[in-house]
C-alpha cells in the first residue's frame, strides 16, 4: 500500500455521491498485474524518447527559450506530454523506488515550468508558432483541452509524490484561464474539445479552491448554444459543426450521446464530476439518460464507442458497423472514466459492468501485447482482402502516431487501474472489478485472489473490518453472468439482490473469506435486431471477454468470409498458456459456405488480436 | 435529328472497338424525356446564376482583369463552369432554338477565353490566388483535372455548334500542358485527380492531332509508381496516399478498383479510351478484370460505387454498408461513363446492364424531382433518428454544394443521355437502353416507343436499314430479366443468344416492327452472403428499378427499424400517376417485430426518395 487514494478521483466530505473510491488500492497479481507490468516496464519508460522523437519536448524547450520552431501537426501536441506525466505519476505511486522514472518526471516537469509564460499561459503551439492567435481559435485550438490534461497530470503528480511543482504550473494556468473566461470576462466561450471540465473539478477537490469548481460549471453549462459555431462560420455544407464540437445541445437537454465520441465522453465525465460536487439532480438525471442511450444504441459488444470515422462520431442509434468501426482507443478510455464516475455517483452496478466490458475488450485491444505497438481504431472485422486503406489504419499496430493521443492515454489508464476496482461507503465496501490485490475502502481492507478472467473463482479475504458492528462486503455480479455460486464464512450461499450486487452484511473478522464462483461457460451473444450491420450473426463470449476469429488460428485455406456457425453449435474452451501470453480459446464446429464442409473454428480473446501476422479477423460470425 | 453524333464519344476510322455509338440519337418521350425536360428547363438554366453566386464567374473575371480575389474553397472551382458548359452544349444540340442558352454559353466561353493566360494556362485559383504555386501542387491542385473538363466542354461545344471558340481555348491549354509534361520535359508527373486522360483522347478524336493521344497515354501509364507520393510526404499515418491518388499500382497491374472512386473511374474511362484507340490488348484485359472485380465485390444494388466516406473510396471487397454508403453521385456518373466505353470496346451486354442499373437508381437519386435540389451521397438506409450528422449530408437535398461537382455532372449526363442508348457496327444496330426516341447507328435508323420502366413493352420500328442485305437489330435483354417475349416482323419469337443480346438478323423493310415484352413482375433480391452489412435482408426490385421503403409512405406509427418481410411474401404492383411525378409502387405484407402485428409495406422507386418530408428510408429489408 502506498499513498492514500492514489487515483484520478478523490472526493471530499462535500461530495454528493453514493460511493467513494477506495482509499488505497494495489493490484498485485493476475491478469491486470501482467498488463500493468508491461505498461510499467515497456510503455511508460519509452514515453520520453517517443516524445523527444516526435518533437514534443523540443517544443517545450522552444517555448522556454523563446527561440526555435514548432514541431508536429497538431495544436494539441503538448497534451501527449501531459498524459505521459499523468501516467508516469500514477506509476511512480505504485513503484516509488523507480528513480529513473522519478528523474524523467522531474525533467519534464521542469521543462513545463520553464515553458510557461509569465501570465500562466502554456501551450507551445501558440507560444512558438502563432502567438498572435492565442485564444483566437477556440474550435480547433485545444488550449483548454491541453490545460485540462496539464491539470490532471499535476493532480496525479501531487497525489503520487506530494510535490507541488507541477501543481503550481497547473494552478497558474488555471488562474489565467479563470481570469480570461466567463460570462463577463474577455472571452465568453468554450473549447472545441472538452477535457478541462473534469480536470478543474479534480483540481478543486485537490486544492479546495471553489473557483475551479465554478469555472468547471461555467464550461459545462455554456455549451450547447452554438458558442463555437465553427462549422457554420466556414460555410461548411456538412453538419459536422455543432455535434462535433459538443455545442449543438446542452448536456441537460440532450437525449442521446452524439458527435465526436471522445469530446462527448470527456464532457460527460466532467458533468458527472460537477453533479457529484453540486448534487444537481437535473444534471444527474440527464447523465443517467445519456448513459442509458449510449449503452442501448451506440455501444459495441466490445465496449467500443464512436462508430463513425467521419467526425470520429457516435453516429446514429444502431449504426454499429463491425468493419468500419472507428471505436477509438481514447473513446474506450473516456467511456471507462465516465462510467466509473457514474458508478460512484449512483452506486449502480451497471456502470461497472460497462467498465469491465470496455477494459477487457475495446480498451485493451488498443495496446499490443508487447506494450510498444498501438491501435488507434478498434474494428470488429477485417476482411481477407483489406487492401483499400484509404484513410484507414486498421489491422496494423503502429509504434506511435502522428496524432499520438491514444498511447499515453492507455498508459495513464493502466497505471491508475487499481483505482477502478473498489469503492466504499458508510455501510461497507464494493468490489466493482476482480483483480488480485489489496483494497481499502470505507472502513475495511480486503485481499482479493483470482485467476480471472481465465477462471471464475474469486476469493476475498477480509484483512480489516469494523469490529463493533455489521459491515457489508458487496461483489458485483457481472450482467453477463447467469450462474454463480457464492460462499460466505458461515457456509451460507448468498445471492444477488436484484440490483447487480451480491451483498454480505455481517460481523466480519480478520481472515474471513467470501468466495465467488462465476460460471465462465462460453456463450453465444446475439445482437439487437436493429443493429443492421451484424444481423444474423453471433459473437462468442466467455466471462468478460469477447472472442474473435483471427485468420492465423484457423485451418489452412479457411477464409473468414466463408465460415458460418450452424445453429446449436457447441462451444469448447481450452487454456493455451503458450498462446498470446496465455489465453483461453473457444472452439466450435463451423461450416464452410462454399462447399458445405465442416471446419473447426478457433476464437481468441479480442483484446489479443493483431499481435501476430496480419490477416482477417471477425467478432460477429454468421449463424446459419 | 440534329448534328451527327452529338455525344461525348465519337470514334474515328482508326478506333479499335467492337461497336460505335449511334451517329444520331434523340429521346422524344417517356421516362427519360421527362427527366431531361426538367434538366433543360430547370437545372441547366439555373447554372449561370448558381455559378455567379458561388463566385466561379467572378474568379474568371478576376483572372481576365488581373485584379480581384479568388472566391471559393477549392482549387478546382473552375471545373463547375466547364461541366456546366459541357451540359449546356449537349442541351443546345438538342434544342438549338434556345437562344438564351446559346447566349449564356457564348458569355461563359468569352469569359474563359479572356481569363486564359497568354501561354495557354487557365485555372483561376492559381492565376488569381497563388501564381507562385502553378504546377507546384500536383496532388491537390486539380490543374490537369480542370483542363480535362475544359477540353470535354470544348469538344461538346464544337460538336454541338460547330464553333471553335472554346476548342481554341482548350487546345491552347492542351498545347501548354503537352509542352510542360512528359518524361523529358519540365514536369514528369501526373495530376492528383484523373480526368484529363479521357478528355485528351476525345480531343484527339475531335481534332485528329496524334499528340493528344500520346499525352493521354503518358498520363495513364505514368501512374501507379508513387509519382505523387503526397501522403507520404506529409508523414501521414493513414494510408490514404497512393490509393487515393490512384498512384499505388498501375492500371495494367491492378487486381481491383480502389481508392477514391471518382478518380479511379475517370482514370479507367481514360484508359478504356486509350485501349480503344491503340488496340492495346494488355490494357483491355486489365480493364475487363477491374470492371468484373468492381461489379462482383464493390457495387451497390443501386449501381452506386465508392462505399466509404473516408477518402471517398471504394473500400474493401463486400464493404457495402447501406447506412453509411457514400456512393457519390459523381461516382455513379463516372461508372456510367466507364461502362459505356467498355460496352463499345467489347460489345458485351453486361456493361450496359450496369449502365441501366446505375442510371435508374444510384445516379438518378442524385437530383431531386424538381431539378433544383441535389444529393451528394446516396445512402441505401437512413434511420428514424438520423440526428448525428457529424460529417454527413445524407437525407437532405441541397440547392447547391460548396464543393459543387455533382450538380453540373448530373446535368451533363442527362443532357447527353441519348448518346448512351444505341450503337452500331457493320452488321447492324444494338439498343443498349430503352427510351422512346429515334436512333441512327451503323446503317440503320430505328424508332423506339416504350413506357419503360413502368411497362415492359418496347416497340422498335425500323425507319431505315440496308435494303440489299440482311442486317441485325440487337436488343439487350437486361440481366435482371428472367422472362420476356419478343415478336419479329415474320411472327417468329426470337430468343436471347446466351450473351445478353437478342439479335434479329434478317432483311428489314421500312416500318418493320420488333416488339419486346420484358416481364416486370416485382422481385426480391438477396445479397451475396459476403456483403455482411445486409445479411438476412432482401431488396425489392421491379424491372431496372430498385425500390425502397420511405417512412412517409408507411402506415402511421410504423418504424422502418421495426419491420420485416416474412419469407414468401407476395409483392403487388400499383401504378400511382399522382405520386412522385408518376411511379409504380410495390407493396407487400410485412410484420412489425415489436408486436408481431401485420403491416402493409409500400416501396417507391429509390431514385425518387428524399423528395418529400425528411424521414427514414431503407432499401434492404430484413427477411424473417
Amino acid at each position: 500500500m502506498t499513498t492514500d487514494n492514489t487515483g484520478p478521483i478523490r472526493f471530499t466530505d462535500r461530495t454528493h455521491t453514493t460511493l467513494h473510491p477506495a482509499t488505497t488500492a494495489r493490484i498485485t497479481g493476475g491478469f491486470w498485474a501482467a498488463r500493468r507490468a508491461t505498461n510499467a516496464e515497456v510503455s511508460i519508460p519509452q514515453g520520453p524518447s517517443k516524445l523527444e522523437e516526435a518533437g514534443n519536448l523540443a517544443n517545450l524547450r522552444a517555448a522556454a527559450d523563446g527561440k526555435g520552431t514548432f514541431t508536429g501537426d497538431f495544436q494539441f501536441q503538448d497534451s501527449d506530454v501531459h498524459k505521459w506525466l499523468e501516467a508516469a505519476s500514477w506509476q511512480l505511486a505504485d513503484s516509488p523506488e523507480d528513480t529513473q522514472l522519478a528523474a524523467h518526471i522531474e525533467e519534464l516537469t521542469a521543462l513545463l515550468a520553464a515553458a510557461q509564460d509569465a501570465d500562466g499561459y502554456l501551450q507551445t503551439y501558440y507560444q512558438v508558432a502563432h502567438p498572435e492567435l492565442r485564444w483566437q481559435e477556440l474550435d480547433w485550438g485545444h488550449e483548454l483541452y491541453c490545460a485540462g490534461h496539464l491539470i490532471q497530470a499535476a493532480v496525479a503528480h501531487h497525489r503520487a509524490t506530494g510535490r507541488r511543482e507541477l501543481l503550481d504550473v497547473a494552478e497558474r494556468f488555471a488562474a489565467h484561464i479563470d481570469a480570461t473566461f466567463g460570462k463577463d470576462k474577455a472571452i465568453d466561450g468554450v473549447c472545441g474539445h472538452p477535457e478541462i471540465e473534469t480536470a478543474l473539478v479534480e483540481l478543486y477537490r485537490e486544492t479546495g479552491e471553489r473557483r475551479w469548481l465554478d469555472l468547471a460549471g461555467y464550461f459545462v453549462d455554456r455549451r450547447g448554444y452554438g458558442v463555437l459555431n465553427a462549422g457554420a462560420d466556414r460555410g461548411d455544407d456538412r453538419d459536422m459543426g455543432r455535434s462535433y464540437w459538443q455545442d449543438r445541445v446542452s448536456v441537460r437537454e440532450a437525449d442521446t450521446v452524439e458527435g465526436h465520441a471522445v469530446r462527448q465522453l470527456y464532457l460527460l465525465a466532467g458533468a458527472t464530476d460537477l453533479a457529484a460536487e453540486t448534487g444537481d439532480a437535473e444534471l444527474r438525471a440527464a447523465l443517467e439518460r445519456l448513459w442509458d442511450a449510449m449503452v442501448a444504441t451506440k455501444t459495441y459488444v466490445t465496449g467500443g464507442v464512436g462508430s463513425r470515422y467521419e467526425g470520429e462520431a457516435f453516429g446514429d442509434p444502431f449504426e454499429l458497423p463491425p468493419d468500419r468501426a472507428y471505436a477509438e482507443t481514447c473513446a474506450a478510455i473516456s467511456s471507462v472514466q465516465w462510467s466509473w464516475r457514474m458508478a460512484l455517483l449512483t452506486g449502480e452496478a451497471k456502470y461497472s459492468d460497462l467498465v469491465e466490458r470496455t477494459l477487457f475488450n475495446g480498451f485493451l485491444s488498443g495496446v499490443g501485447l508487447d506494450g510498444d505497438s498501438w491501435l488507434y481504431v478498434n474494428p470488429l472485422q477485417v476482411r481477407e482482402e483489406h487492401a483499400d486503406r484509404s484513410g484507414d489504419q486498421t489491422a496494423r499496430r503502429t509504434p506511435w502516431f502522428r496524432c499520438a493521443c491514444c498511447p499515453p492515454n492507455v498508459m495513464r489508464l493502466l497505471a491508475s487501474l487499481p483505482h477502478y476496482v473498489a469503492s466504499g461507503d458508510a455501510e461497507g465496501m464494493q468490489l466493482h472489478q476482480y483483480a488480485t490485490g489489496v483494497y481499502a475502502a470505507g472502513e475495511g481492507v480486503v485481499r482479493v485472489e483470482t485467476a480471472y478472467p481465465w477462471d471464475g473463482r474469486i476469493t476475498v479475504t477480509v484483512e480489516e473490518a469494523p469490529a463493533d458492528r455489521d459491515w457489508s462486503l458487496s461483489l458485483r455480479i457481472p450482467s453477463w453472468c447467469t450462474q454463480f455460486k457464492a460462499s460466505a464464512p458461515d457456509g451460507s450461499a448468498p445471492t444477488e439482490t436484484g440490483d447487480g450486487w451480491l451483498r454480505v452484511h455481517r460481523r466480519w473478522s480478520e481472515g474471513d473469506t467470501l468466495t465467488l464462483d462465476l460460471d465462465l461457460t462460453a456463450r453465444l451473444t446475439r445482437p439487437d435486431p436493429r443493429v443492421d450491420a451484424v444481423r444474423g450473426c453471433v459473437a462468442v463470449e466467455r466471462g468478460p471477454l469477447v472472442h474473435c476469429l483471427e485468420g492465423v488460428d484457423q485451418q489452412p485455406g479457411v477464409r473468414l468470409d466463408d465460415v458460418t456457425l450452424p445453429y446449436g453449435s457447441e462451444l469448447a474452451v481450452a487454456q493455451e498458456p503458450e498462446l498470446l501470453g496465455g489465453v483461453a480459446v473457444v472452439t466450435a464446429d463451423g461450416r464452410r459456405r462454399s462447399d458445405g464442409g465442416g471446419v473447426r473454428l478457433t476464437a481468441v480473446p479480442y483484446y489479443a488480436w493483431a499481435n501476430r501476422e496480419e490477416g482477417a479477423m471477425r467478432v460477429w460470425i454468421p449463424e446459419e
